[in-house]
């Protein structure tokens, strides 16, 4: 039902476009890898004779026609990267779907139903935030305005990085027509696959989260001639939350983690107290209660810290995301697909956010899931068995022909 | 026996070189201000008709003659300042050491010795590791190679920056002549003074100060699917080791100062797991053997936090200086001189490192403090009240003479 050499040059290929040298992908949103890699996608779509249409945001859109008046099913994902990370985690969904596009074409196989491939801006989060800026304002509940003047640390924004990278498109972002449903196909970046011993993951949820960044100010000083109890040491402040933020997780919730991935220190000079900490603090669970329940909890956490300190600080949101409920339709669909290919799947829970979650705001949406060795990613070694990847293109294939079906 | 409005002007005129707008400095060693700053010092010294010297380091040096055969007297601090630093630190000393000069040929006084003014290159240790190379290759305890081939966090090196500015002299690292006596005058950094209310600090000696850097590897993996239990976090492990540090300096003696100054985390993404971070550790007391011990228990506590999140470390020493004691009979100079001009004066050691420290080990050195209001310093509050300021140039100007004059 597809082609898996033909699936595995494309993969090549695309990995080599801001391949780092241990195998992995360093493409940030919207650098210079990653228009390479959207102008070799726009050549893909239009090879297959695909209408193209890229919009303000940079989101890129392949149709193909359906052979009746029906609303399209949209299928893709992202070919953005972490810094230093993998070469499965996006593209993979992205390539499935074309490999599905280029076997109906192959195989002149028409669907009821138009299919609309997608590449989504700025998934991960990394350079810009927050993550799923693409998908989140294509169903209207992130605004463009807000997410254009997003910049990154070199104070680049959104807008100007489109612009760089020739992909600031004219079509509005939204959509022009309700999709009737939407499949994402990705890695599952955790261990439960791999642990179950089964190749599909029948995604029927994600969990909610939220970012948070936190700012403590204290008083710069020098190392040497101040004594300790004088001081109010930011980084000292922050150490003790971030210990607090490890913990917390355990003591919330089974499902809950969270977890401070960014930490900078002012003026960061050996012989001086830091004056100001900035970090940020992710926290997730199934339960929206108990996310916002973390985030009350980071909040005593800064203050008791603070407190103890003689610091001050500051804490913000940048995203909050509830849980996801997919659509039992078409995780049924993958299911049906998985049973018909002999692929053994499982129902499961999503740790990770994907585009898919914004799009199931607007219509029927869910994931197929393909096993991660040792839940690795976000890093060079994420890696998924080729066997696995086949699989869940073939799944992902036939469900697609099925949600086109009518 | 000093012109203090003289004074007053050059410390405005100095201090609006890589002012920032908060009164501060920001003046990194060999960057493009330190070396407007230095042309500037470089034409005041040859209006003086001093003859001027620059090392192949970018030490400079301006040598008024002596009516005697002698070895000369060495006075000068720094010019360069810790990012966003403040106006005092180092500066001071330069100036009073030049407003000796001054009144000197103003008023047509010669001395017996030789009396030469310097400019040490990086003494802050903030953009170039370590602090005192320019001393300290003086003296011959560093190594000439290896301080011109250290880096800036932008991998340009000494060598490098001291061409762009048009600092790298010709003239060799060291003394010609091996001077006869060092005095530096610099701001006390630290509360001590203030909270005796005395004007002048005496200072006997500096504590002994390890600088030390240490890396934590963990694992890369993504925030949201990770379960906590999988985790090796390598800021979870460095934060345990932060607050560690913090609480150790009160349970191994008094005096004893640590600091965890610089901290930077990778990927230092939101939604990842730290896989590496790289911090620093500043530990100083009066006891060698003390810096010694907290040095063995900084990496006990780095193994002990390795142990439980299962991250690994390296730990390596970047400076280590050991302990101060300066000349009594230099001290007792300034304390006389002190008792002469009316000025309190009270004798102590320094948290500080000094240039100073180094020359101590080539001949017999002193330094004389003024107060840090608030003992604040590296940063843009330090201030000295102005008649603390010409106090301490009043006590150095008669130093200087007394120990110029056999
Ligand atoms: N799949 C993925 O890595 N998404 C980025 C958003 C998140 O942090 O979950
Ligand atoms: N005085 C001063 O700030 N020196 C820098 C070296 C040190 O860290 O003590």
């Amino acid at each position: 039902l597809i082609d898996p050499d033909r699936l595995r040059v494309s993969f090549e290929e695309y990995s080599s476009i801001g391949a780092t040298d241990r195998d992995g992908l360093h493409r940030l949103a919207l650098s210079e890898a990653d228009g390479r890699v959207r102008d070799r996608f726009v050549d893909d779509l239009q090879e297959l004779g695909l209408s193209v249409r890229i919009d303000e945001l940079g989101n890129v859109f392949g149709r193909r026609p359906g052979t009746e008046d029906l609303a399209p099913v949209l299928i893709g994902s992202h070919l953005d990267s972490q810094p230093k990370g993998g070469r499965y985690d996006g593209q993979l969904g992205v390539l499935s779907a074309l490999e599905t596009l280029r076997i109906l074409e192959d195989e002149g196989i028409e669907t009821a139903r138009p299919i609309e491939i997608v590449n989504w801006t700025n998934e991960e989060g990394a350079r810009f935030k927050p993550a799923l800026t693409g998908s989140g304002t294509y169903v209207g509940t992130h605004d463009l305005d807000t997410v254009l003047a997003e910049t990154d640390d070199e104070g680049t924004t959104v807008a100007e990085a489109l612009e760089e990278i020739g992909y600031r498109g004219t079509d509005p972002v939204g959509p022009d027509e309700v999709p009737n449903a939407a499949l994402e196909l990705h890695i599952e970046q955790g261990p439960r696959l791999e642990e179950a011993g089964h190749t599909i993951g029948v995604v029927e949820g994600v969990l909610g989260m939220a970012w948070l960044e936190a700012t403590i100010r204290g008083n710069a000083d020098h190392a040497g001639p101040s004594p300790m109890h004088t001081r109010s040491d930011a980084l000292v402040a922050a150490a003790d939350v971030v210990t607090a933020v490890r913990r917390m997780a355990g003591r919330l919730d089974d499902d809950v983690v969270t977890t401070v991935g960014e930490l900078s220190v002012e003026p960061d000079s050996v012989n001086v107290i830091p004056a100001e900490t900035t970090f940020t603090v992710d926290v997730r669970s199934y339960d929206d209660e108990v996310v916002l329940d973390a985030v009350d909890r980071v909040d005593d956490e800064l203050r008791a810290a603070c407190d103890r300190e003689g610091t001050e600080y500051d804490l913000t949101e940048l995203w909050r995301i509830p849980h996801t409920e997919f659509a039992p339709s078409v995780a049924d669909a993958i299911e049906a697909a998985a049973d018909g290919s002999d692929h053994p799947s499982m129902r499961m829970i999503s740790g990770a956010g994907h585009d898919a979650s914004y799009l199931a705001e607007l219509t029927d949406a869910a994931m197929i899931f393909v096993p991660s060795v040792d839940g690795q990613t976000h890093n060079e070694r994420e890696f998924t068995e080729w066997n696995d990847v086949v699989a869940g293109a073939e799944v992902f294939a036939r469900t697609t022909r099925r949600l086109a079906s009518a």
